[in-house]
């Protein structure tokens, strides 16, 4: 279930490499059986924004896999050269044509068997317009009691967005750390 | 500055890649010449404690470059299959031989010119015991009063730990978010 690939070679000088514990090193990592060049594998970054507009939630419905046709908010892997909140602007524009303004973290959530952390913001939408960008089927403001609950794609934006409006309630917007765990495999 | 390697053959297949930019992409990638695998660079998180022991605070002298010599707080690049706050504890084990409890997220620096996220938490040590572990030249608890200022390694750990000192009065630890810009260029 993670998404790193698989290293064979060496990505600077094209030889072989061996997975074996480097020096001063404790666990092992792809080295380049040539030039020695040792290959880290680390977590990826997914910024985005829970978005405002009148009170309401801007979702996405995804247009790529995975799960494809079910909603989300606007979130992508962060780009080098970029900080987390531009970050997830920029993956709030190409998603879902929407510019945000007054970003602030508020869920921050572990997915360490795949290598991934979500940093999600809090925003507000600067004029309202939005429009679908090439990786979502449609986009919409959601009040939340039309949130489709049973058509989320992700465990973090339905634990998100539960915690979002119920921190709305109180106006108490505290950051939020959480660990997605695994789905336990169904009993046959 | 970047601590990205040149990517200059495919890690997948060992052909040579171009730097182009993919269908449905913006930006260029390192792309295989061969199987087509599209290599994307992404940021590294960064995770580390801020440790304190009867009011002190645990810095390590760094044995390594870069800022050999120079303090630090205990901290280093997030691992696969961990948690942040896992990966802050382990660091801390790693570089300082000390074990921490009641992490919190507590500072998150952007560093986009390297391709960075610091991600550092408040922590508590457990038991008051510290061993400079390999990557530590020395390993020290720090009153308020007598922290090194002059030789602390990087701009995130001087101005997290102005912080921690300014809140630790308050009493109120809300998470702070900043952007380490480069350094100007010295006039010649």
């Amino acid at each position: 279930m993670s998404n790193a690939q698989a290293v064979n070679y060496c990505s600077k000088c094209g030889a072989t490499v061996t997975r074996r514990i480097p020096a001063d090193d404790n666990r092992p990592r792809a080295v380049c059986d040539s030039c020695g060049t040792i290959h880290y594998e680390n977590p990826k970054l997914i910024v985005g924004c829970i978005a405002e507009w009148d009170g309401k939630i801007l979702l996405c419905r995804r247009a790529i896999e995975p799960r494809h046709g079910l909603w989300t908010v606007p979130a992508g892997f962060m780009e080098m050269g970029e900080t987390t909140a531009q970050g997830a602007a920029r993956e709030t524009m190409e998603e879902a044509g929407a510019q945000v303004e007054n970003l602030e973290p508020y869920a921050l959530y572990n997915i360490p068997h795949i290598g991934q952390v979500y940093l999600l913001f809090r925003a507000q939408l600067t004029d309202g317009r939005f429009a679908a960008g090439t990786e979502s089927l449609d986009v919409a403001l959601y009040d939340e009691t039309q949130i489709p609950w049973s058509e989320l794609a992700f465990a973090t934006v339905r634990n998100a967005l539960t915690r979002y409006f119920h921190d709305r309630k109180t106006g108490h917007f505290a950051l939020h750390v959480g660990t997605i765990e695994p789905l336990p495999k169904p009993a046959r």
